[in-house]
Formats: structure tokens, sequence, C-alpha cells
């Protein structure tokens, strides 16, 4: 007997959002769809809809990131929601409260949904388990597991500037081991079709059992973005730029950074994206990240518009 | 010459929520037949009521606690307030500006509610005598003297489950000591008309003063509970654990522990509060806590509603 | 050829508030008359307008001020905005990114106003340049330099109590050459046709170069004050109080602290005002704070329509 995707309700529609991994292409071709319904609103002079009017969403960040935060509180609000965020470092928690006392807690409060970004990979599907019918959970970043929204607004973009998944080729560059991003892109850009999809950068970021997830693996960028049609780039973080895994942030640039000449390996209507902040000269040279390829900033845009509209399903749909 | 309660205008009516002490008995039920009407609030698609539409409500507190500051928050939204929450530890007052000062700039503002939270016993009490007439103050807790939403919540609790005050068994066990829940629920229980009130723990944290509050006091949890209709639990604070007043968290549950076991010396139809967070193991026993007798959840759904009642009903009468 | 002021566009509306520096007094007449309109709006039921109803109003806070940082909350929010609190000291700013690229993102949000608060003179001007058309600058802030929003708050205040200012003597008093408040006045001052100001304390504090500015330099509180009708207070700021700037606090209250006494040398009608948070004692006695001539608390309320005032007249405009 097959378990049931704790992402769908038995009607097979969205309750929460835990990843990409697991939904059916309709599920995110009727989210896409619904995006765009969203993006003409930022152009209104009223940018909002009743939506999610008299709503509670509740912005849990066990790991801090305010940028996603507010993408999310502006989405919430823009559906006319009521926003909390809870500052949940310095809440009950810390008191020793269990992590499912405080969401059965907060659930009593009548919240509709809440949007979770969590350390631990996995914590998001814990709360989903544990939450009333009426209560819907966003995966807001797990650990190195996932970022649907983000992976979302990457084929929304992508969808955007060459309409069709089933004739591009993907190419995602950096540090893809640590990235929920790039697991997020991945799972979506095989359901939707993509034929031609690799990950790049060296061994220690890039390990050959990526190959199991039906991605080409590459350890040369000019293998790697060889007449791709769109160019993913990862941030770096900090903490990987020396010591075991990189000898330095300068070597990886030297390799792997993406650079106006290199980005002729591409196709020459490729765009390029990047899941933001930007390390400028680093996994990227700023002239690409300012020049006429560069998608970084729809790609904000288009977020806003995503968030909006998988609350808004979500908050639709019944367990 | 009696001097006029600090919480009532001329006509006797709420302007500020300081103490369930000193309240007379009608004040306390209209509270809670008006948080019974915004009780089935939760259930419905759209969970706003437009009564302090326009109306600032600002969070103070002066010691930090996300979980009562966000079910004020709540119930603020719900009224259509605006809420402004004000990270005061970094505020002015750390620039040496007195809480007077801090307070007369934010009634300039036009605020119409002050939530304080304060360590220190009394300071919602200044802050309401120096308040413009137009601007009421709920304490939202102030050192161990008062918690009186926490109070009257636990009253809405009880009267939800047992209907009526006047024959009803109730103990609190634990910290009474250090508790200014376990004050505000015994001075509202006592003008409800409750016959039969014991605090139940240890003699350093229950002392035999309490007795001349007018309740029993007990010293071992069997004559505590027995017969009991309603058995509120109190967290015990981290800082009791260990030390002078308690040997440890172990000793305190053999002896004072609220387990299945022990609950059969109350009545059968007892049940069972606390006003979170808990410390499973410590205080009360985790089956308990999850067990049908348990109304914690409850509790925080009934303490939405109880501060929107507060909040609208002192902001419709003057000083 | 003359540069374009960065605060208007070419029909010259004001589309930033950067500085009262160049700004045409019709601009700053219309500020005054509009946040005339909104006074009067604090003592309604309802303290709402809609004329920013879906606008999105982020809070830039890099330099940290709770005071100010609510008053432009509470402005947008009866404006009808939504309004966005950016932590922006823990944000991607924190890990890497640019000041622009940061802007740049949040421009991609639909964001409407930027409200800047910034340690660095002229920040503001550096995001005006970058920000696209639609969206506008509102400087709560920079440096030494400028907080136009507090100087335009004091125009009103003085407006309010003396009509015109082409007949006034006006003195501001204390730590002049630290003050972005005084500059501000200053220049609002001078091109609202106030024919009479002096800057005084100490030759550390005020030194001559001010006269530069068109301003009489007073190094006695005495000739300072002699006959003024508006005492413009200035806080002393605790890091100048000791070491090479100033003895002591007590030494300068001794020299140029405001007390009742040496406010007779002013006219009898003159008021006195203070940008707060005060230190009672230091720059400014209690009982004048406290007295009959002070206006700290309208100034407080008058701001808070000043700053309705500047964000409906920017959003009104295109660049």
């Amino acid at each position: 007997m097959k378990k049931r995707n704790p992402q769908l309700n038995k009607n097979g529609e969205l309750i929460h959002l835990l990843s990409t991994e697991g939904l059916p292409r309709e599920i995110l071709t009727q989210i896409l769809d619904t995006a765009g319904n969203f993006v003409s609103l930022g152009d209104r002079e009223v940018k909002k809809v009743p939506l999610l009017r008299g709503k509670s969403v509740f912005n849990l960040f066990f790991e801090n990131s305010t940028r996603t935060r507010t993408t999310f509180e502006i989405a919430a609000k823009r559906l006319s929601a009521d926003v909390f965020n809870l500052d949940i470092a310095r809440s009950s928690t810390a008191k020793g409260e269990s992590l499912l006392d405080t969401i059965a807690n907060l659930s009593a409060m009548a919240a509709d949904i809440f949007v979770v970004r969590h350390g631990e990979s996995g914590a998001p599907y814990l709360i989903a388990q544990h939450v009333a019918p009426h209560v819907h959970v966003v995966n807001a970043g797990d650990g190195r597991h996932a970022h649907p929204t983000q992976g979302l607004l990457d084929m929304y973009t992508i969808r955007h500037y060459k309409k069709d998944f089933t004739n591009l080729s993907v190419a995602i560059v950096g540090d893809v081991l640590h990235s929920r991003v790039a697991r997020s892109d991945i799972h979506a850009l095989t359901t939707l079709g993509c034929p031609d999809l690799r990950v790049v950068g060296p061994r220690t970021l890039v390990p050959a059992e990526f190959a199991d997830m039906g991605v080409r693996v590459c350890h040369t960028l000019e293998e790697g973005i060889k007449d791709a049609d769109v160019v993913i780039t990862l941030r770096l973080q900090n903490e990987r730029m020396s010591g075991a895994l990189l000898p330095s942030s300068h070597e990886y640039f030297k390799s792997f950074g993406v650079t106006p000449e290199r980005m002729q390996w591409a196709k020459p209507d490729a765009i390029v994206m990047h899941p933001g902040p930007i390390n400028r000269g680093v996994e990227i040279d700023s002239s690409v990240v300012d020049g006429g390829q560069s998608v970084v900033l729809p790609q904000v845009t288009f977020g806003i518009a995503v968030r909006m509209a998988v609350m808004g399903i979500v908050a639709g749909n019944m367990a």
C-alpha cells in the first residue's frame, strides 16, 4: 500500500507545501498559473486582494532569514491576512517547551497558516503531521532538504522567459551539495519535464551521487553550461569558502565563477538566475548580475506572487 | 473616605485592567460574557470585528514574553486595531528616559491602549495614573503581583466546563508564592463565589500566610486535590528548581507532580489546567497534559477571546 | 548648468524627502498645510485615511531608533499602508550583500516608500539615486547630516504657536555641532524667512563656523535666548558628557541648562521645544519640560501628522 503524500488531501489537493518532491505536475502548474494572476497585481494602484482576509499567518522562523520572512509577510499582507512574526528564538521554546507544544499552542490561537523555517531537515513535516485539519504548513526552508517556494519561483521565472520546460537545458552551478534550493529545483524541473539537467561544481560540492537523481554531474563549467538555456547560480556560503571543501573563494571563482566570457558557452539567449543574496565576484561576476541575461530581480518580484499563490491555494483546501 | 478603584471610572465602568483584585463580580461577569461572544468568532471564515478599527494598541513589554505579546496582538488585530510592538528594551528607556516620559510620548502619538508587561509589581498602576483620559492600560503581568487576563481566561475556562462557581472546589498546585497567575486566580475565584479554594505545595513555595487570603493551605497533594472539581497546575520556574526553595525538580515531581494516579484523588470529572509553557514531567505528567481531563489548549483559545473582551470593554469607557 | 534637486521631479514636485536644505518655501508650506489636515484626524473615532491603501512602506533602520521608527509606522498605518519593519542589522547586509543590492531586491518586491535611517551621512541620497521611478525615499536621519521630518515637525510646531516666521527670534541651544536636527531646523527656518536665528552653546559644541550658515553664534545662554520667541533645546548625547568636548554634564547644566529663571531672558510668551528623548537636569530642567511654556508633547503629536503629510505627498508624485 502506498503511503499518502502528506502535502495532499485525499482528493489530491494541496494542503501543505513541504517540498517540490512528489508534487504532481498538475499541482506545480496550478501554482504557477495562480501566481501569474498575482504578478500583474504589483502594477495596480491597490496591490491587495481579500483572499485571506481575517486569516492568521504565523511566520515561525527558528532559523533567522529577514529576507525570506519579509517576502512571506508581503505576500500574506497582499492577500489581506493578518501576519504574526514570532521571534521564536526568544520565545517559549527557549523556556524548554517542545516544538510540538509550541505548535499546539499557536494552533489553539486559531492560526490558519504556519510558514516554517527550521535548521533541521524535516521539521515542517513533523509540524504538518500534528496540526489541526484547518491549519496549513508552508516550508520556508528546512536544513539542506528543501526550499520549495524558491524552487517554484525559479520554475515561474523559467516558464516566463522560456515558455516550455520540455526542450530546455538547465545548469545548476555551485554548492549543490549543501543547497536546499538546488534540491527543490531538481525535483520541480524533473516533474515539469526538463530533459537536460546538469549540476556543476567541484567534486567536493557536487559529488557523483547526484547522478542518482537523474541529473548529469559536471565538474567543469564549460561542460556544465554548454548550450544551456538557463544557468542557475547558487550562493557560496561563507563557511565553505576556506578549509576542507574549497581552497578559497578566489580559487572557486577562477574555476566556476560565471563571467561574461564563460556565458558565451551557453546559448546566446540563455538567462542567468540566482536565489540571492549574491556574493559578487565569488560565484558570479558583477557584470553578469547587472547584465542583459540576468533575471535576478524579476525572480524576486515573481517570488511574492508565487508565495501568494501557495498560501491562497493551501488555505482553500481542507485536510 | 474610600479611595476610588483606579480600574473603574466614577460610573463604575472598567477603564483599565490592572488586577482581578477589587473588581466587582458584575465586571468580571461582563468580561466573561463578552468573551463568550468572541469565542465563536474563531470558527468563522473571517475572524475579525471592526470594534477597534482605527485605534492604536501599543504592546509595551519591558519584560520579554513572546507568547503573551502574541495573544494580545492577535486579539487586537481581530478587533481591527493597529498594533505596535515596541522593542522597549532597545528603545529610549535604554537612553535614560524615564518610564513616565516614554508613556507621555507614546500617549502624544494618540495611543488608545497600552498593554504593559513589567518586571516590577505596580508599574501598570503607575502608568494608569498618568495617562490621558482617552488612554487605557491593560496589565499583561507585573512582577509577582498580577496577571489579570490569565486569571480571567482561567475563570472563563472554569465557567465553560463547570457552569457555576458557587459549588466548586478548586486547587492551585505549585509555586504559588512566586505566581502572579495564582494571585489573579485567587482574587477572581473569591469574588465569583468559589466556596472551597486550596493552594497546594511545599512550605517553601506555599507559606502559611496564604490563609490570610481566605484560602486553605495544603502541604500534601492528596489533601490539596481531594474531591477537587478543578486542578490548576502552575509552571515551576527553572530558577526555583535547585537550591534553597526546592531540592530538585525530580524531588518536586515525586511529591507534587500531577499524575494520572494522583488525579484519582480529585473528582472523576475534574478538569486540569495550566497557564503554560508546561514543564512536562516536572509539575505535571505528560499523560495528564495530553489526557481527557486536560483543558490546556482550550485555555489558549479562550485567552484570545478574553483579551478581545477586555480591550473592547475598556476602549468603550472614558476615565 | 544647475544640477537638479534630487528631491524634486522636473515639475518641481516632491518625490523624496532627503533634507530640508534646498527645498523651496512652497514645498515646505505644502507639507505643513497638509499636516494640518491630518492633525485633526487624531481626535476622530477612526484615525485612518485610505490614501496609501495597498501601498508598501519599508522601514529600513540601519541605525536603531525605536521611537522614530514607531512614529513612521503609526503615520503609515494611519494612511492605510502596509508597513514592513526590516531588522536590517540581522539581514542580508550582514551576509555581505551591498546596500544597493539590498535596495534593488526590496524594490523588486514592489516597495513604494523606503524610510531610511543610516549612520552615514548621504546614504538616503545614494538610495534615492538608484530606486525605480515609482519608489520614494524618506530620510529618517542620516549621520550628522539631516533629520528632515524632525525639522518639519519643528516648523509645524512653531507655526502652530507663532503663526508667522518672518518676525521671530529662534534660539537653538546645545550640541549643535553633532545635531542633524539643528541642521534641518536651520535650513527650514532660513527658507521660511526667520530673520533672527541663533545657535547657542560652548565653543566645542557650537564652533564659530556656523556663522557661515547665516545664523548668529552665541556662547552664553543669556545672549542666546535674550528676547527669543522660540527656544529649541537639543539632547546632549551621553558620549559627549565627559572628556574632550565637555567637562561633565553637571558643568554643562550650570552654563547652558534651560531653567525657569533663565527662561525669563526670553520673551514672556516664548515656547520651549525639544526633539526628545530628554535628559532632564542636563540640557533642560524638569520644571521647564513640564511647565506652561513647554510644547514638547504637542511636537510628538504633530510629528505623526507631518510624517503622514510627507509620505502622502511623495507617494502622489512620479520621478
